[in-house]
């Protein structure tokens, strides 16, 4: 494999999984030329008139769609850890005797640690999408016969649009489904909220099969998938554990150092100036996220300030302030509570977004950038603001990127971050892995103090007068590694040996995941 | 020009602004191949990151666009007889001194009378959507420099999605929009109700212009029109007429004879047991479709009997049937009254629906088949049931096919006619032009009887013992020819000078329009 050094110095393989690769050039500077994937023209000659699509079961779907060897099959990730059916479609192919799929979620979770097995017997060739967890350790290992491809959310779908991963079979759990193909999320029994990872898959897939544990009538409405995109529908009893899906309930951080970095992140909003009437932000569903939203809505009952709209990872937390009027909308793209789909369901200010909406670089514009602050996590951030959400400091996969790589668009990107984790310093000389360039991280917030990107001038400005402990990132920096005794080590890898790539929102090739020696 | 007889016997062109075209196969016969359209991969890099995209006229967009002779300019009828923005636009066009556009409305208007002018000296080579009114009779005539051709809604979708058709730039008249692009025509005060038949344009043009007189802070929400797909927006004073973009209220007919048919069509829904629990029907909002609709709403309550959809184009009458619990849903694809916009604005059941989902025959399925009963309109009707609904017996352009084509793939397609018109009857030997095929519609419903298509013995034998006087076509044929003292002269018409052409659903060739010697 041979590795070359892309504009942000990081080394990354020409070819991966035999496909050309074009290495990051800078943000914005990589300029796509030609067009679209283009599906095949279909006729609803060669579909049931009466819009009945049902099929007697997974394995007569995936027969009728054509499965066979070194196909590429998709899913969503909307069910999260308590998706049973990815794991019982992958028997399914199994059964079929079908090998070297290239698997093309839009996130992998602990359950589908089941999947092992079908990495280690040739049924999975190769993983793209967010490897975590145990298929994080298994790939980081060397053991994958093929390159994992980390995505974000919007690099999938523009993966997807621009031909550069053609679907040939996408399964979609759908909470609730009618015959023709309509599909939701927002009810059913195994209701998840939306459905909208999966729109790139129904629109350009080869092959798309709805798999539902509540058939209904048409029409299902809403239709986040919609029928007219939709080959085959499967029922069966159970997508998923509920309880698994969504939380009950989600809770705020009660760590008092993450309580502290919550309240500064909502201190500095205000403080900059971009809390008033109209703002926007988006905010995670980890514990401080939640915490900071909750300090935020506080401040903003207080000074009397309206939010145009939030955007989601929806919670209780937010939907409390859509319903106390303290935003005109919630703008969500995965709902992770209950609160969170009965708001979705009922509540026509609580709008559905999509990767193609939200994220999708390759548009004519998304909605990441409009948004006036953003407020994310972070493993690891270098003294020039690079960060890392992929693996830790010991070279492990530990997350995929989700939606965390478009996020760092929006016009002031906070990484509010621990200063270290396990007694390990999160603020480092150089990120092991390279997945946010540091020109598009505005401001790092740790209970140690606020650092801000020199570059934004017009921050370190607007926050001079303010009591936030504003510090230099060197500061901070030399603070943790004097507590932690040091620098973090190395991790032991073999340079020789890419597991993974991160790709950048433009399909450019930004860094590379290379194997941990045990 | 080449004439060749396609498999209904009609005479076609060979090849129509020198595009090469495909004759007519039958039903379901025609197989396409190959590859959907495939718009230039766009990047947010060229779009403002703040998603303001409003430039500062119309005139400004379009320079931008890179508006230059012969390309393709798309409008939607939304705005109906009340649009003002299309005038305008070619007042632009003609401004900027560019020649030979095709004009891809989804349908024109009287008030699109104003363009004359602008087929006269150049500005517009011809036009490819409905010629009505003015614009059909100058079509008519011979006139237009090239060749008309007609397309149903869904045939409209179906040409942009397999690149028959490429858009150069879509002019999107929207009601309310914000300076992302997203746009909606529920709100604002020349709200029209929805804008799908848009959505193919914002999908495969090159460049997309949302020109609004309502322009709000982000979101527009609903966004029936998406910014992602967006290049530029305008604002100006005025899209339109809200008195001529849709009524204050619609009104059922008053003729006896009018009534009579739509008394018929509701008991034959009723005697045929097609109204039954969970059913769904269209009809449009002609006076007749109204009376009938208000005929059935009476069977239902007195019978019990509730909808699961019923289509619009809605009015007053169907949301009376929304909200007095009657169906689940309306599904609409476009609205006609204030009540129809209010509804479709304020309730979740009252649902948008446009050319893809409903009409789009080359999809994977679509709406239209899945309707238990569709009432429908026509100019003509022949012995075999064949029917018209472009031209009337004088062989001058009347009417666009609008949804028509695509609603004759009901479960059971019902024409409801006078047998006759200022005289003229209406059952005919053959039809003056071929818009649907005999085999496709089912009944035949006027003030002398209902004739029941012969291929359909079901309902012959389920309606066998009511009181509807059920005859032959032939029956009612020799009444009318009687009364009205013989057959409708036939046109005269240039048989060498096809005029206008008219697709079949799978974008074939069904028949020609002539031109008409005066």
């Amino acid at each position: 494999m041979k590795l070359i050094k892309n504009s942000a110095k990081r080394l990354v393989p020409e070819k991966v999984n035999n496909q050309k690769q074009i290495p990051f050039k800078g943000i914005g500077k990589f300029k796509p030329k030609g067009n679209k994937a283009k599906p095949p023209i279909k006729t609803c000659a060669d579909y049931p008139a009466d819009g009945n699509k049902v099929v007697k079961n997974l394995k007569e779907a995936l027969k009728r769609a054509g499965l066979k060897d070194g196909m590429t099959i998709s899913t969503h990730h909307h069910l999260r850890n308590g998706d049973v059916l990815t794991n019982y479609l992958f028997d399914v192919i199994k059964e079929m005797g079908v090998k070297n799929i290239r698997w093309f979620p839009t996130a992998s979770f602990p359950c589908h640690q089941h999947l092992i097995k079908y990495l280690d017997d040739g049924t999975i060739h190769h993983i793209e999408g967010s490897m975590n967890g145990p298929l994080g350790r298994y790939t980081s290992e060397g053991k994958m016969k093929g390159v994992g491809v980390l995505r974000s959310h919007g690099g999938r779908y523009q993966s997807i649009q621009d031909g550069e991963v053609h679907i040939d079979i996408a399964v979609i759990a759908a909470p609730t489904a009618d015959p023709f193909g309509n599909a939701t999320g927002d009810r059913g029994k195994s209701a998840c909220g939306l459905l909208g990872f999966a729109l790139a898959d129904s629109e350009y897939a080869d092959n798309v099969i709805i798999v539902t544990d509540n058939l209904v009538p048409f029409p299902c409405y809403p239709w986040q998938i919609q029928g007219n995109n939709v080959d085959y529908v499967v029922e069966i009893d159970s997508l998923g554990d509920p309880a698994k899906i969504v939380s009950g309930t989600t809770e705020v951080t009660k760590s008092p150092d993450r309580l502290l970095i919550a309240e500064y992140v909502a201190q500095f909003l205000e403080d900059s100036g971009i809390m008033k009437n109209g703002f926007s932000f988006q905010a995670g569903a980890g514990g401080t996220n939640l915490a900071f939203a909750v300090y935020l809505k506080e401040k903003m009952k207080k000074k009397g300030v309206k939010a145009r709209f939030i955007r989601g990872g929806s919670t209780k937390y937010l939907v409390e302030m859509l319903e106390e009027g303290l935003t005109d909308y919630i703008l969500d793209g995965q709902t992770f509570d209950l609160e969170g789909i009965r708001s979705m369901r009922e509540n026509p200010n609580h709008v559905n977004t999509s990767p193609f909406t939200s994220y999708n670089y390759h548009g004519k514009g998304n909605f990441a950038s409009i948004v006036d602050a953003v407020v994310l996590g972070a493993t690891e951030v270098d003294l020039n603001f690079n960060a890392n959400v992929v693996t830790h400091s010991d070279g492990y996969l530990l997350h995929g990127i989700g939606g965390w790589q478009n996020c760092l668009f929006s016009k002031c990107t906070i990484l509010a971050i621990p200063s270290f984790r396990d007694r390990i310093p999160v603020i480092v000389d150089e990120v092991t892995t390279l997945v946010g360039p540091g020109e598009l991280i505005d401001v790092i917030v740790t209970e140690r103090g606020i650092a801000i990107n020199p570059k934004r001038k017009d921050l370190l400005k607007a926050v001079k007068n303010s009591n936030l402990p504003i510090k230099s990132i060197k500061e901070i920096y030399n603070e943790v590694t004097e507590l932690c005794g040091g620098v973090p080590k190395k991790p032991k890898v073999n340079k020789n040996k890419v597991v993974a790539i991160v790709k950048w929102v433009d399909g450019t090739l930004l860094d590379s995941v290379f194997q941990v020696e045990r």
